[in-house]
């Protein structure tokens, strides 16, 4: 558990400020994704739903925002000495291309050898060394701290990181503000939801911009930790061995910086079906003309279904990332949809 | 041929200074979509090429420019009379949606038959009339005209009228703005031709803010009717007959209009095979998470198969519209890539 008093600096929350500072920070490097609106989707709902087409973003998901401000914020020296990440693909990709843009010498990334074949490749062509591990047996934070020991690497970790959080909060500040520029409130926020980093983002950003509306965590089924947690007050891991098509949105548990902000300001946890997520992709696919993964189509998922209901007021919701085989997006093209609902 | 000397006012060219208005009439209505890069891809280059996702506009295309700015301008009178379109899918969904927008009492579309089933369904939806005709037996600007003067409905052509050109001619004022926030100067922008609409409205607007870049138009195979009437220097014609799976690019030949514009303007015509527009549907998958129809992407495949060249320079393509059945977009992603050109 973190103790906040006792907590080392990178262990604690960032400020607004910060926020703010990381979002002058990524501008002209990385992509403002545009929030989307489609009335057809809308009179289905009966309310508005805006949607944030992040899979547009460098490197394909939204982990560019937080890569970029950490090793933005590395001492050349460090820099130097190079630096190490443990993640299932979006993460992995985000560090390795941050790096490449910012010449650090060495970009090391361990990842589950189950990922998606075009994750590792695209993370191998920014030029890092992936280490693939065995996701049901080794300790991905355990490896990843022993690489940097060993080869004097800075650790850039997913999410349990001040200054990662608050590249990932830069989306929530960007979704208030397009979504003012279209005359729109929101009065939620859903985010998927892995180790909760996005999340933390986005809720210490909405607390000053936008108190009034509420953050939610999307997660599928089997890794729903995080509105477990919720509900029991305490950090709660996953049950090993489930399986979910949502790749990218698989923790073991809620982080420990992550969860102590979350808990005390986020609405609730959101749990989908793999198939919800893949009939989101379909919509996404047919409504707005953006590729989305599994994972990031969660959020999406959960207003389509009515779990977060949209009728009668204003709900932004964040389509993460569109890095997906095409195999698997053929799947969500072929589903069977009623057209209706 | 069109005589500008004698032609009616909405046959003549728009000033840069209504192109301007357009861009303010559809601000906050339409969405200003992003221009996207790919450090990747430009590596693979050997230049710099910047993508416009303009698939990401309302109802799905550029179409929603020319529509907005020529349906904001009928009066009270006309838009109590409503307005007709012929249109193989775009225009119509554009129409349809720009009449539904702005409280226009009748909408009537004629569609080809044989226009994608998704692009017919969502015309529809908007509330349109549909009027289907056979696209090989039957005269769709003839049929326009009948439609109009029957029901006493003001006709919105595709693209020979300086309001919808000044509409079109805004993507092209944006291209070249993006691009400067990026620290880009464009030195050509491609983009698709069937009437050449698009075209004339981007020519017209680069000749004002950026007059050193060259636009040139990408064509389908069996439609290179500006491609073969830019190298003559007169308008010709299709061969009747021809097919390609790039439904939204196909006019019988260039606009009067648009080809008068376009004639002392363009830097060239560009001709892609429906393979080459399949691979280009693939990449803007892989390396920009957005969905593209095979007409959409013949800018793109132009770049990609070199008859543009991109090496040392900068050259922006639109990607103009994500209509697309799921089965002709599977049909992309199951294409054999090489991974390399």
């Amino acid at each position: 558990m973190n103790d906040a008093s006792s907590a080392p600096w990178h262990l604690t929350a960032p400020s607004f400020a910060e926020i703010e500072e990381a979002a002058k920070r990524i501008r002209g490097v990385l992509v403002e994704t545009p929030l989307l609106e489609s009335e057809r989707l809308n009179a289905r709902l009966g309310g508005r739903l805006l949607v944030k087409a992040e899979g547009l973003q460098r490197t394909g998901s939204f982990k560019a925002r937080g890569a970029w401000n950490r090793l933005s914020l590395l001492s050349d020296g460090e820099r130097g000495r190079g630096v190490v990440a443990f993640s299932s693909g979006n993460h992995a990709q985000a560090v390795a291309w941050a790096g490449w843009r910012l010449g650090v010498g060495t970009v090391v990334i361990a990842m589950p050898a189950d990922a998606p074949t075009a994750k590792i490749e695209r993370t191998r062509g920014w030029g890092a060394e992936v280490v693939l591990y065995d996701r049901a047996t080794e300790d991905r934070e355990a490896l990843g701290r022993r690489l940097a020991t060993e080869r004097g690497l800075i650790l850039v970790p997913p999410y349990d990181d001040r200054r990662v959080i608050a590249g990932a909060g830069t989306l929530g500040l960007e979704v208030v503000l397009q979504a003012k520029a279209m005359g729109a409130v929101p009065d939620a926020l859903v985010v998927c939801c892995a180790g909760g980093g996005l999340t933390a983002g986005c809720a210490l950003a909405l607390e000053t911009v936008l108190p009034a509306a509420r953050v939610f965590a999307a997660e599928p089924e089997g890794f729903d930790d995080t509105a477990r947690s919720l509900a029991a007050g305490m950090r709660l891991g996953n049950t090993p061995g489930a399986t979910s098509i949502c790749d990218a949105v698989q923790a073991p548990m809620p982080g420990a910086l992550t969860f102590s902000i979350n808990a005390p300001r986020l609405g609730g946890g959101l749990v989908v079906s793999d198939t919800e997520a893949l009939a989101a992709m379909r919509v996404a696919f047919e409504e707005f003309g953006v590729v989305v993964e599994p994972g990031g189509a969660v959020a999406l998922a959960a207003a389509l279904s009515r779990r977060l209901p949209v009728a009668d007021r204003t709900v932004a919701v964040a389509l993460t990332g569109a890095n997906v085989d095409p195999a698997m997006y053929q799947r969500a093209l072929s589903l069977k949809t009623n057209g209706g609902s």
